[in-house]
């Protein structure tokens, strides 16, 4: 089997992105890790953090070659200004930007199976008159993708939302049939083609307390999500609920289950931190490629420090390469 | 010191109450367990079960006596007809509610320090007429008390709700500054009062992802619960917040907490249920008197096996010991 290549995009230069590709650089890897940033930044990091780099400059005609302990292949992009760990600087926005460009151009032509994404700092990039609202919205739009669906996911456990940043006084009506059958649809279709799971088993939630208690609790669960599910049924997926959502995570449900499908945030995201303990990660689903992230922010009072957590990046690149190798 | 006094109501006589009051009676206790029931029904099951059980009748003049592993203190009701376990019969609701009746009139008296409490069927009480929209409004009811509070309990943390059986959509406007106040004022309160706790800490949820993320994704942190904190602070309570509902639940939270404040139901208690894993409580705060409940249902189907789950039951009595002897 050929090795395949897998895009890395640091994010914020003056965060813990840095570090982290170093960190990653220390091990080996059974595909080709491509870190599409620049290379004086990454060895200025890999100093500050006494950790050894040899940087391979990048050839996309070059037959991949597996990531050796050490070495680091860069993709080299100039730099807007010197970057200054933990020091925000409108000047390095356009880079944090072209570093996502080149890697989105790449998983489109497929000169990359995948990208893994670090964090980057939303309002500095804004503050230099940069409209961008996100990592997931960046790579829709780019795609051309209409409905991209959010899932965390940690070891053992999985979960995709159907509302992801809406004030929670919106979430109701943003809950409709056609909503709720289009994001198990993607989940579904993602868990195939992207995991390899044969007929995925898709645990839905209620949007009410107690699912709804067959309406005395909300209406939503009988309006939108039960036709919804029972319309998935009939159409051969393994989908079941409504659950409510403080019963669905017990292990008597999830050991039957590859992922929750969750109605909001706050309904999915605080179990799934809870069990992850610091080493989830986020994935975009709906894309024509493979995108994974690390689940937290650029930390930047720990860039250039030793005391970087790096699980998060860590699981999210041996899951893009699970779901490359599948 | 004397022994304390423990009401246990074991509920839907049709369910799995009696068996936890029979198992319950398997061990010793420090407090005297008074169970507010029918001896005969309770000596049917032991029978059923095959565990040993002496009745002793109780009476209220009488010293406490620690409970000893195999009898019971059985302050004796009347059944409305002979008990078919796992058969609801409309006929036993009205025993239903005058255990629940006797118990509060003690704890009311100080009879009893506390009570726990069973499985109730909210279904056949209404069904036979009674308006029953569970313990906790009855309690509240008949205590005249206007605010309780629900908390849920498992082995290192603790939850309580500000809004509880709610639909979704009615949850944002119930929060308001005045309740955010008043529920953390009950749970300091009773924290110190009935745990014993010293200056506890609280840490508050935010309505809206990332608690609205300085008013991005909703406003009522910085117009509700934001204020309640400082107003809070200020009156000297250890209380901080709003956290994402997504983070609090972190060790590094966790740690330095004695317990969270949730808005709603499914923002709180799908964490608190994981960690839980069938080990949960429920406790109603802000009664005159202290009670902690199973936070199960009746499981009708396992009534009168050996298929029974008691750590819930347990849990809750050790619970309640603590608080009284605290």
């Amino acid at each position: 089997m050929s090795i395949a290549r897998i895009a890395f995009t640091p994010g914020e230069p003056a965060g813990i992105g840095p570090d982290l590709a170093v960190r990653l650089a220390q091990l080996d890897w059974p595909i080709e890790l491509v870190v599409i940033a620049n290379s004086e930044l990454l060895q200025q990091r890999a100093k500050m953090l006494s950790l050894p780099l040899k940087i391979i400059p990048y050839h996309s005609e070059r037959p991949p070659q597996a990531q050796q302990a050490g070495t680091l292949t860069v993709c080299e992009l100039p730099l807007g200004a010197a970057v200054i760990p933990q020091q925000l600087n409108t000047d390095n926005a356009n880079y944090v930007l072209q570093t996502l460009q080149r890697a989105a151009q790449g998983c489109l032509t497929k000169e990359f199976a995948g990208v893994v994404t670090g964090p980057v700092h939303k309002g500095v990039i804004n503050e230099a008159g940069h409209q961008f609202s996100g990592h997931t919205e960046f790579f829709a739009e780019i795609s051309h993708t209409e409905q991209v669906v959010m899932m965390l996911a940690t070891e053992g456990l999985r979960v995709a939302l159907v509302t992801t940043h809406l004030p929670l006084v919106e979430v109701p009506e943003a809950i409709t049939q056609a909503k709720v059958t289009r994001v198990v649809e993607i989940v579904a279709h993602d868990l195939e083609q992207k995991w390899g799971i044969q007929q995925p088993r898709i645990l839905v939630c209620g949007l009410n307390p107690h699912a709804g208690e067959q309406g005395h609790l909300g209406r939503e669960e009988l309006d939108h999500i039960s036709p919804a599910i029972e319309a998935l049924q009939q159409a051969g997926l393994h989908v079941s609920g409504p659950y409510p959502a403080d019963t669905v995570f017990q292990p008597h449900y999830l050991e039957h289950a590859d992922t929750v499908v969750a109605m909001y945030h706050d309904q999915g995201l605080p179990v799934l931190k809870y069990k992850g303990f610091g080493n989830a990660i986020n994935i975009t689903l709906g894309l024509p490629f493979i995108r994974t992230s690390v689940d937290h922010g650029t930390a930047l009072d720990k860039a250039a420090t030793n005391n970087v957590d790096d699980r998060s990046a860590i699981l999210a690149l041996r899951t893009a390469i699970d779901m490359v190798t599948k």
